[in-house]
């Protein structure tokens, strides 16, 4: 269901406006569950939304959920056996550490927001949190290849690029990065950290403060585990990087590095 | 050299004014050819500029060549024997036919814009149009998997998706749509071409008057042979298409499709 909120994110991954192309809406919706319910092989079970991924605030979340036990109790009214609503995803993750969000409180005022419209439903409750759970649990690691001023900028040339990693580039995405050694005092400086490929958007970040690193440096990008891997590609013939799982002390190679053979395998 | 011109494109894809990470700033560029000189397994012998790609006005390239005309002139003065201008890439093609923009003659304009600083100079020209080039000699082909009207936007939702084709996406490009089999009736209606990915990032067109076209036609995106497959990913564990040469009447695959097979191949 469609339930036609509007979620405050990026406006490719919002989702719940009519405008958009996702769900039914919602004064369709009781027409096709009774269309379900007389179709043998479907068995009309629940109701499910998802209003856009990576959402900072909870109202939107309360609004969509509102219009769910509207159509639940509606829909029971219509004669349906409801047991589930799929609140979708969307639960936004603290890219930003300068924001100083308190991710623990906002998930207890997300609960609340969810679960407030459905008390005394007695629904199954699904929850589809799939960034905020794998997010943070990954990094990627680029070196810095050469340190070079243009004018008045000054850019890190790193060796990973957009083709690696595609949020900065196709959501103005923000992600920390942090030098893995820090030299000894703690100075900074403004810089660009940018991918090796033919393109001004190949960026990671933007005149950026960061603790000064120098070429040979490695460079920690967090937050890369969502949105990462699964939007690599092979732009400008670069092999696909290497992703490691670290398990405490145990380190495991789980996908190896792609190689310039596998992009030019022969057609079978 | 970077000539610190601006292009009139896509700000992903404008790469020739100082804030840009590429190239040398002109009035650096003299010493470091005297230092390239004096390394014995440098040979000194051209200017090279690009500043940016899909450039429909000449103009800038009019620019960027005057300013490579004064640093070649000045090089010579300094000693060195300079033979080559590459002038990088950048002639923009005809994506939007309504435009009706006259390729030819804006290819003619080109030539003039680019040789003309360049006369009396005696280089060898270099030039690396191959957007132009290739991406008319593209298309993708796609089928509509199904036709939906949430509120007063319809959509066609179609088998290719921005793990296939990110251009749309990426840089809010125009391709045109055109259906395989035209209905009888010269009918057209306002329609967003979208493909199953779970983002609103994920379309083609939007908002655009298109041929009525049903469920289970084929439609073709044209020009999109440049910044195709090259920016193809896995999103969404999606196996990337087939490639296929058309040549007269002969066809050949020439990248077979991906299978889930090639995406979860064991780690070695």
């Amino acid at each position: 269901m469609n339930p036609d909120v509007p979620a405050n994110t990026h406006p490719y991954i919002s989702t719940g406006l009519q405008q958009h192309k996702f769900g039914v809406p919602i004064d369709e919706a009781r027409k096709l569950y009774a269309q379900a319910s007389g179709i043998r092989h479907l068995q009309v079970a629940g109701v499910s939304v998802h209003i856009g991924s990576q959402i900072t605030e909870v109202d939107p979340f309360a609004a969509a959920m509102k219009r769910v036990a509207e159509l639940v109790r509606a829909l029971r009214r219509d004669g349906h056996r409801i047991e589930y609503v799929d609140a979708g995803g969307g639960l936004g993750i603290a890219y930003d550490q300068s924001e100083n969000r308190d991710f623990e409180s906002f998930v207890r005022d997300y609960a609340e927001a969810v679960l407030g419209p459905l008390r005394g439903l007695r629904v199954h409750l699904l929850l589809e949190p799939g960034r905020s759970i794998v997010g943070p649990a990954g990094a990627l690691l680029t070196r810095v290849l050469y340190k070079k001023t243009n004018g008045n900028r000054k850019f890190l040339v790193v060796d990973a690029a957009m083709n690696d990693f595609l949020r900065p580039s196709l959501y103005e995405a923000y992600h920390e990065i942090i030098p893995l050694r820090l030299e000894e005092e703690d100075l900074s400086e403004r810089v660009d950290v940018v991918g090796p490929i033919c393109e001004s958007g190949d960026f990671f970040a933007r005149d950026r403060e960061l603790p000064v690193a120098n070429e040979g440096d490695v460079l920690a990008m967090l937050d890369a585990g969502a949105y990462g891997m699964a939007l690599a590609s092979n732009y400008n013939t670069r092999p696909r990087p290497a992703e490691v799982l670290v398990d405490g002390r145990s380190v495991r190679v789980i996908r190896r590095r792609e190689t310039i053979g596998d992009l030019l395998r022969a057609e079978s």
